[in-house]
């Protein structure tokens, strides 16, 4: 599998991503790890074997694909392993793979691989993963596995799944897991304690405190406190709302807005949601019931999930409450509420065709009720508005977060991480999942509970942690860039493919066809030069084809008959024309092929 | 100029612009204009003599570009020339300008162009359609036209300008204007009042109503209200902010917050925000002044622009606070604030570079304080938030509107509309200003503050609303499309050229060269096959290679000689050849070139 380079990847994405350097600091450096990222880290020491050694080959620095890589006495275990959706600098790419070359030759050393939850940017590389060692055991809680299980299947694999809950312990060579409940914008999420001769860690995967959770399964802020008393020596933190003050509003409190929104709703009702998020669709349907509506799932992922959360016990539905959309179609639109993907924006997803008047059975109607009841993920604006754009020029009236408290965030918020820091008390922390702004708002938060400074680890993606006598300190790094996948391969488009589709995106192109004599090197045909992406005018290429042909003699005159000499000729020619006359940047391809000619003979 | 054609431009834009289709509705129709927004308009009968025209060529179902064409008794008025920045849909064009088209045969019947404010939105356009007319009188208030000229001085361009003060009226053939304040983001920005034998129309241009604005200049509501009095037939009515509950805050708060963020400040402080927002930059530079900090602007429109309004007395500065960057090298950190440009984290200005650690003179340090004193203005939050990570990286602390109130809006919230309307009572509301979602919930203000559903006119740009008898009604529409700037030339990149540059940068090209006899139609070299932005493998396309040459013995071996159906085969084996392969989908470029070849003889 091929990766991206890291120099090469910076130049090509925003820096939001661009970094791949860690910190710089040594043991008798007092100040935070990281303070210095433009400092270059050289590759790392042998992993210290009575140590722990910590390698995040996705998800610090940014936002998705998280995977974290364990080590100890030679033994490898692995936390989440997820995928990252690209950015526009990133164009064609489908998915993007944390980089796997930190393990890919020590695959037999992996001891397991454990999901803190079913999101994609923690399961989705999962297959991607096994492709490398099929008998991985797979170690995560029902809903989670169910979830991966289904993934597989599209990708034709039979993974090893260990099935835990919350409050077991399962042995993985060195490394004593255990296993804690924590609430999340998914069911069945868990924390997971590492226990290893060399120290305890906890990672708390994706978290927050709702106190009032719908299912009643509540963060196990005992057992981490319980943790904390046993001593925890390195506390890895979810960092994704770490700049956002406050609490995050338990998600019933959102069942409560649904019902005024939805029971004062005489018409059609259609609301947008995550496909994974159980609890929200729950107080969907809840509300649904109450008001005598019937429930369609919309979308494939939604109808596949909810049918999962439904024979699992996750999502309880009254029998004959859902309808298939068909049959939804015949209702009156006060008996019914469609519950759709979409609410991202996602240009197939069925919303997105709603909008657009091209989704098969759903034609949007003047006063269908739209309610996005579901975040909107930075990146994703322009999607999302163009998604409600489309149904307010239909004359639907569209909720969202906006107007109306219909989502809250599945991520602690700073005044509940502050509790996880009270309780878990850690030696060393290690803020993971976010980007550098949350990085550093997260830092702080630990430092305010009294983690001292120098024990607070910066890292990023690469960027190679060890944990000896219980001081945890950044040693080096290793390569890691994006691994890209598109289509159906995975690797071969790498940065040199999307900084070209960037030029041609941004310019197009101008081709430029020669063909001249293989013994005198002389044109034997006219230049053909075209364009694509570069002009709507016939004739703007006109000159520079002219320009060609003049070169082309100058060639000729001075003896030169080489081809790539004549391809870089053409390409200086044509590229100053088109900069002069137009300041753009098309790329230039000269083409030069050398035949046997009439005029050879 | 050519223009991009309506439809193909909605193919290739976010539905947010997708729209180039009006309302539906007849006189006797008593639903609102547009409820069928897919219904398609024809072209529009002749201007009404008698009647006011308005017909929109930008900013009406988008956010940008803003022009409005009145007509009456055969002559014209416009009401700014503003530009639009390209979306992700929109790859490598510079600026878009208003489709010119519907007037630019009729020029000399222009009376006049009356600009509200000098934001880039409302004036960018201005030297493109001077082109079309350069004596054109350019009417705006003292500050607006400062910018202008500045602009047209660029543009190697003399503009006729007009200067008008609130209160003042002029008169351009049978439209006379009479101006009244508003307070916006920037300074001197003006309300339009247009009287004709056909009524009395008012446009608010953007606006909002700080009831303690930093200058004292008021929104002129009491000026409204005797336009009211005296009876308004059309209001047109800014709806950025239309879905925006309640007020915005006044400017001068910002005032205490930035003198407590850089009060306590002991560090250097970077305070970015736009060029244009002048008592933004004042309340900035006031907060220095007293915390005995000098200043230094920082970026080329800032200091432009901050020259310009010190000239005119807009922006007041103590002597000798504001020193050159060079000279601000050798403050102490602690007696400087610089005020920059890049607050939307545009790449190449002063911020971006500084984030990336590539600004020539400014090496942001750990602890320096950056404060981005300006709204995210939607499509813009990845660009920014990598500023924000660049900065957090290298270890700055960095304020934004969400940690601090260091940012109001320029455009009234819904309850300051309801003020409007109360004001003006019209009989006619127009929304402008805005996407559909903006759009809609304008009119429902209007609609709550009494005005007839069926005469709140729902357009979009290009249709054509005709005002008789004191009732504006939708009556058909004009073709318009985006007329797309891309370095030195305008409209000859159209939507043919933007659908290959998204093709292009979604999946590169594979450029397929053959070079055939002209007499046999038989190749006389191998084919050429190389492909960019599709792959770092070398090797990708060497299956394609084969596959070409055997389908040119096929085609030889069937007697095609043609190279038009050569090309077309060829383009045809290759396309189903990448799509099984790879589940791509490259541009396909076969060319074939005929030669007279020695094979030939």
């Amino acid at each position: 599998m091929k990766a991206s380079s890291t120099k090469g990847g910076a130049a090509n994405k925003s820096s939001s991503r661009s970094g791949r350097r860690g910190g710089g600091n040594k043991r008798q450096d007092t100040r935070p790890a990281a303070v210095d990222p433009t400092a270059r880290l050289g590759a790392p020491p042998k992993a210290p074997f009575k140590g722990l050694r910590v390698v995040a080959l996705g998800g610090i620095g940014e936002i998705g694909r998280n995977m974290t890589v364990f080590e100890h006495q030679g033994k490898l275990l692995i936390v989440d392993c997820g995928v990252l959706f690209p950015e526009d600098q990133q164009p064609g790419v489908d998915l993007i793979l944390p980089d796997f070359r930190h393990i890919e030759d020590r695959m037999d050393d992996v001891e397991a691989v454990v999901l803190t939850h079913g999101h994609e940017d923690h399961i989705g590389a999962i297959p991607f993963l096994l492709r490398l060692r099929p008998d991985l055991p797979v170690v995560g809680s029902r809903f989670t596995l169910a979830l991966v299980a289904a993934k597989c299947r599209e990708h034709r694999q039979r993974p090893n799944l260990v099935e835990v809950v919350e409050g077991q312990r399962t042995e993985h060579g060195p490394f004593e897991c255990e296993y804690f409940a924590v609430n999340h914008s998914i069911p069945d999420a868990i924390a997971v304690a590492i226990r290893t001769d060399a120290g305890v860690v906890l990672h708390t995967g994706d978290i927050k405190l709702d106190q009032l959770p719908l299912d009643g399964r509540l963060t196990d802020l005992a057992g981490f406190s319980r943790l904390g008393d046993e001593g925890v020596d390195l506390f890895l933190v979810d960092s994704t709302n770490a700049e956002v003050p406050g609490f995050v509003t338990p998600e019933r409190e959102i069942g409560g807005v649904l019902d005024n929104v939805i029971g004062k709703a005489r018409q059609r009702v259609i609301v947008a949601s995550f496909a994974s998020h159980v609890h929200r669709i729950q107080q969907v349907v809840d509300v649904a019931h109450r008001y005598n509506r019937r429930v369609a799932f919309v979308g494939r992922s939604m109808v596949r999930n909810m049918q999962i959360a439904q024979d699992l016990g996750y999502l309880s539905v009254p029998d004959g409450l859902v309808v298939d959309i068909d049959t939804a179609a015949n209702l009156p639109d006060d008996r019914l509420v469609l519950i759709s993907t979409g609410s991202q924006g996602e240009p197939l997803s069925a919303l997105s065709r709603m909008a657009r008047g091209e989704h098969r059975q759903i034609n949007i109607r003047a006063n269908d009720l739209v309610v996005l009841a579901s975040s909107l993920i930075p990146g994703n604006e322009n999607s999302v508005f163009a998604v409600v754009n489309g149904l307010a020029k239909r004359g639907a009236t569209v909720v969202t977060q906006q107007s109306a408290k219909v989502h809250v965030s599945g991520h602690a918020s700073a005044g509940e991480l502050l509790y996880l820091y009270n309780a878990v008390r850690p030696t060393n922390a290690m803020p993971v999942h976010g980007e550098w702004r949350h990085l550093r708002a997260n830092a702080a938060l630990a430092k305010a509970t009294g983690v001292p400074e120098e024990r607070i680890v910066l890292a990023e993606d690469g960027v190679v942690v060890d944990m000896v006598d219980g001081l945890a300190e950044i040693v080096g790094q290793v390569p890691v860039g994006h691994v890209y996948v598109d289509g159906l391969s995975v690797g071969d488009v790498g940065d040199s493919t999307l900084s070209d589709r960037l030029v041609l995106g941004e310019g197009g192109f101008i081709a430029i066809n020669v063909v001249i004599d293989d013994h005198t090197g002389r044109a034997v045909s006219t230049p053909e030069v075209s364009g694509r992406g570069f002009s709507d005018d016939p004739t703007a290429l006109k000159d520079a084809a002219q320009l060609v042909e003049a070169e082309l003699l100058r060639l000729a005159t001075e003896g030169i008959n080489d081809a790539h000499r004549i391809a870089q000729a053409i390409r200086r020619v044509v590229g100053r024309w088109v900069a002069d006359k137009y300041r753009r940047r098309p790329m230039i391809v000269p083409t030069v092929i050398a035949v046997p000619s009439a005029e050879g003979k």
